[in-house]
């Protein structure tokens, strides 16, 4: 039986040395440890970039993975670390509300538990690089197998980061850009099913631009060309054909995107 | 026995989570999958770049690997998914002739499977991201020892991008630059064997800039120097000591490179 | 019993394929092999970035990996390369003083070995990439249980860069600008133990900019508020609380760093 994976999402950059660091405390404490990386490219210090990005890939991986999580502009604060048991998920975190949106889409109730017993520590602890000096070390012993339960006590508080659901308007939905992925799409809080209550044909704005036409795929539409389509995740997303739509429509995280129907034009 | 190693090439980036959104695929099919990134950082949707990249690199892989490719304008139309074995590789790529010049330079016959078989895809599949939902499931299945055979049927023909061939002119040997690698080092589709053809001292031109000294390795000039070079796959390069010759020569992909005998001057 | 791990240390970036042809070979010699990236993002030929990186990650590996380094300016020269143990460390590195720091701060007498014996490279060795032509593959015999005495003749000189030492002047400490971390962090070559050799308060100087407060970690500050705090690796660091210290107080590799006694002035 294989020792159970773990992934790292940080936003250290690689050419730095620190994801190398934690690397190596791990191993140092499972040498038989299979280390994943996720990303290093977190925008720094970026909660809600790490939100979406762990709501958005976390659900795919299986069972027992072990997930360890390092955006942490509050290290070395009394902001707590966290081991969170949320379905089949298992997270090492800082207590800053990255994981929100994976509660929030999971719907399901987590076990949470505050990491205080330094034994699963490194000796020595740095005020600002808790993920070499607590996550590794606990990831590296809940490999071994070492139950939760000893890493601390339950707590059933930590930061949430509010949502900012989309709003149905008369006769028209109104969200906004969420995320802007490496392509240049934008992807948005507002979903298929949402869109579905407009009747009619629709029409879409992002800022201050208009966006006719709805496709299905990215392919379909002359080079060039902005379109909304349904996301992979199920959201409405504005790409540009062959093209970078958020330089194309000057957007980026937060922008309004609303969808009016025709006729009330 | 060790289950096979899956490779995985994408123009995604990693500030994005689809390659993590893959990876938890794969490892749903398939827990114990080796997983090995080779890159993320394609140039978004450039098929040529793809190309270059695989027939560079895969030839070194060990027989069993399966190296799964992610750059992929047409998702979502009717293009094809494949999966093709080329002597001892296994690959699993968009039909988008990203694996034309592998296929060139291998010399060898291939045989080519389109993916039309849904009992190993994920239930649900989305118009934009078939990486996650048709070829990442499909990779863990084949890591598990799936036969290719029921994945769909064989087919015999499949896109092939045009080879830009270097030719030879009277005295002079035309070609271009057909990669530009990290260091700003231009690899050319000029081979040694077509160089030595040409009878006796050489000059290069890359664009309208002149390349006069030939070296065996990059340090063999003084920093700052223009050189040409026979590449580490035996190729025509054309490097600046210590460097950047793409910056140096404002060169790029395309720039045409051409050989001359000296005393034809 | 696993197979020992094999860390790859490039400036290689991935969108060019240097990284995934080593890969290819390693796992051509040894399929079993177990990798793991620490970076591809070594500034191009930067030896003083890999010194600072290797110093401050390998450390924290448990013994018995095998770590790989190719920054490698001057390959196809008669530059050696190197297997070298030191402690519990067994590095693949070219003889360019890359390791010095790491050999410094461990104040441990290394075993070097010169590799010379064809026997476990490539058949053939390309001028410009021994990366992939001797590093790789001796990687992959390693893992396997070769004994390092096959690979060449022990040599008791090798490369040594420089050390820049922090200097202690009257009442005042003088150090400089080592390395800028991926968050814009300025870290020192002044020890914490350096520090604490000054009289009463303190005040910093970076270049011409003056830092006046001291903190234990980041977000002791208010945000865009510059700082001195101790780091990770127990040195002297500046930062912006929120921000990006090299931006704000423009400064680099080599900007002087100055610890005055405040009752001086």
């Amino acid at each position: 039986m294989d020792d159970p994976l773990i992934t790292l999402t940080t936003d250290f950059g690689t050419a730095s040395p620190y994801v190398a660091a934690m690397k190596g405390v791990i191993l140092s404490v499972n040498p038989r440890a299979r280390l994943l990386d996720l990303t290093h490219d977190i925008p720094p210090q970026n909660i809600d970039h790490t939100a979406f990005f762990l709501a958005s890939a976390l659900p795919y991986f299986p069972a027992g993975c072990i997930h360890v999580v390092v955006v942490d502009p509050g290290v070395g604060t009394d902001r707590a670390l966290l081991y969170v048991e949320l379905g089949n998920l298992r997270l090492l975190v800082p207590d800053n509300g990255c994981w929100t949106e994976l509660e929030r889409t999971s719907r399901l109730q987590p076990a949470v538990i505050r990491l205080t017993e330094p034994a699963f520590w490194r000796a020595s602890v740095s005020a600002t690089f808790h993920g070499r000096d607590v996550l590794a070390p606990v990831a590296g012993h809940l490999s071994l197998g070492v139950n939760p339960n000893r890493l601390g006590a339950p707590v059933d508080q930590w930061i949430r980061r509010e949502s900012r659901p989309s709003r149905l308007e008369t006769g028209r939905l109104v969200g906004e850009v969420v995320f802007v992925d490496h392509f240049g799409n934008l992807l948005t809080n507002l979903s298929a099913e949402a869109l579905h209550t407009l009747p009619g044909p629709v029409r879409f704005t992002v800022g201050d631009r208009t966006v006719d036409q709805q496709v299905r795929t990215y392919a379909e539409a002359q080079a060039g060309t902005a379109v909304a389509l349904i996301s992979s995740s199920g959201h409405l997303e504005i790409a540009v054909s062959h093209g970078n739509a958020a330089q194309h429509l000057q957007a980026h995280v937060g922008t309004p995107v609303i969808v009016t129907t025709w006729n009330r034009d």
